[in-house]
């Protein structure tokens, strides 16, 4: 099984050795990011909604905007894949095209370098990713100044749009889902579903906005409105979003209009939230990111505010929030 | 939740940056080694069998051993944890600080440096772990040569004979685990349960063996007779093990007799399997490791030999092996 996995992988440059050991070997450049996250049948992914080149897409991509989010370029993943017993290989195989295509598209130099092979009730799958500074420091959530403009790059909103269409249309009356609706809905739907089912975070601008200067960045997983909360807390000031600059920015995504409540309580984007110094903005934002509002000193009201209202964090957390049906 | 699990985490010296934001952030010596492992309940552990304290503890030693076994440092390892809604956070508590204990004492300077906690229908522990190599070549599966040593380091069936006994005496007629005897049988037999919940493989041994000069080396997961399989496999030769120097070194350990095939087919010890030349046995094998063998060029016949006869390799594959009640 292992050999037929393996086989749709292409080697990733960074690594000395690969598959096949105890361990795979990496000689990063510079200092090295860590990031680690787990997709669990059930609470993660429906198998009725995801083919297993989606899945194996999606564990590359929420993995890799991680890695971006520090201002690092991947270099590595690691997959750990427990399945049940009964479960094709052909699925297995179709996961690992999945990952790898999503390397070579959305992070070229960056492989699959080890894994591992288990059985498990339902598929869970654990990847972990690896990334290079080469010289650069780390950006964190915690250096966002006052002055700061906010710029996010990425889809904003779609993914979730995608999470509320399937629940709405590919699912039974008690939340089961089910792939009867899913060849019409996309043909109808095409770009929120692939949003939500094989995101495409624009993994290159990390290292672009390290590079601009940016002082703070993540990447948003959750919501825009809870994430930004995060980066504001651990940054130790405020966030002001502007709706006006949000629709301006993201009111028509890939000729979809998005509202902007979607913009701020989807989640599952995986874009780039970051913040630039004034003096980067009057000089033009990098390429892709987005001016969507301005940080200002911390007060002892809310973290993150709309046009001046504070803004309630909303979304996705798996243990407070539960989507229809699930 | 997350808060209160890391409170139990000491920080790991070569963590730039620990958990909290999108990556963790290392700064290795020299090039690096990564490994991935899961543990999921059911097919992995039984949660009657091991408290939380022990599961963390065995999730950091099987991955400290996999560093280990390629001549590295263990620096950092990830965890991502995925559990039932209704789990306490004592039981996470525990996990965390098992881990904790384990990379305390058995490879001090490594840390939990990173993480993801979500939900699943059983409880779901992935961890990848990092170590360094501090410039030295890595020890791979394949350098074994003819004429070296084969040489072990660890307890070696103990852990097997540990799941046997749980298997016979702590669990139902149907297999399913109970904790009603596991009182009495800890006072009982204190070393081979330790061996099988809590094990506690020679990690520091690792970089030790590969500045000896160890040619080949791997942990020893599954059993002797597979992984000594493997490691002929990878190097293209043929391990001929000695029984007498097996009893010699291994029948007597922390007190118990350990039959010949216990050792041999008994999986989990995570003991280190090296071949080292014999100009490095003359000289005395690095403390800790025991000749148990010798390399001799391949044949076409099977690649491990006991006592010149052919040895099937058995022990556990979860492909393949169903452990009674399991």
């Amino acid at each position: 099984m292992l050999a037929r996995v393996l086989a749709r992988l292409a080697p990733a440059p960074a690594a000395l050795l690969g598959p096949g050991d105890d361990c795979a070997v990496l000689r990063p450049s510079g200092e090295l990011v860590v990031t680690t996250d787990t997709m669990i049948e059930g609470p993660d992914f429906r198998a009725a909604w995801h083919g297993g080149f989606d899945l194996g897409w999606k564990l590359a991509a929420t993995n890799l905007s991680d890695v971006a989010a520090m201002g690092a370029r991947p270099i590595g993943l690691t997959l750990a894949l427990a399945v049940p017993r009964d479960t094709p290989v052909a699925l297995l195989e179709e996961i690992a095209s999945g990952m790898n295509a999503a390397c070579c598209e959305l992070a070229p130099g960056c492989g699959v370098i080890g894994g591992d092979l288990g059985t498990a009730p339902v598929l869970t799958a654990a990847v972990t990713a690896l990334g290079e500074l080469a010289g650069r420091p780390a950006v964190t959530r915690a250096g966002a100044r006052a002055g700061d403009v906010v710029a996010y790059a990425g889809d904003l909103g779609l993914a979730g749009m995608g999470l509320s269409l399937l629940f709405a249309e590919a699912a039974d009356a008690d939340g089961t889902a089910h792939a009867r609706t899913l060849p019409a809905l996309r043909a109808a739907h095409p770009e929120i579903l692939a949003a939500q089912l094989a995101p495409a975070p624009p993994i290159e601008l990390g290292a672009v906005a390290a590079a601009a200067g940016a002082t703070a960045m993540m990447d948003v997983s959750d919501s825009l409105s809870i994430d930004a909360d995060r980066l504001a807390r651990a940054s130790g000031v405020r966030l002001e979003l502007d709706r006006a600059w949000l629709e301006r920015g993201f009111g028509l995504q890939r000729g979809v209009e998005v509202p902007v409540p979607a913009m701020l309580t989807g989640g599952e984007d995986h874009g780039l939230l970051a913040t630039f110094p004034a003096a980067v903005q009057a000089a033009g934002l990098p390429g892709g990111f987005v001016a969507i509002g301005r940080v200002v000193a911390a007060t002892e009201r809310s973290e993150v505010t709309l046009d001046g209202a504070p803004l309630q964090p909303t979304g996705w957390d798996p243990y407070v929030v539960r989507w229809p049906g699930a």
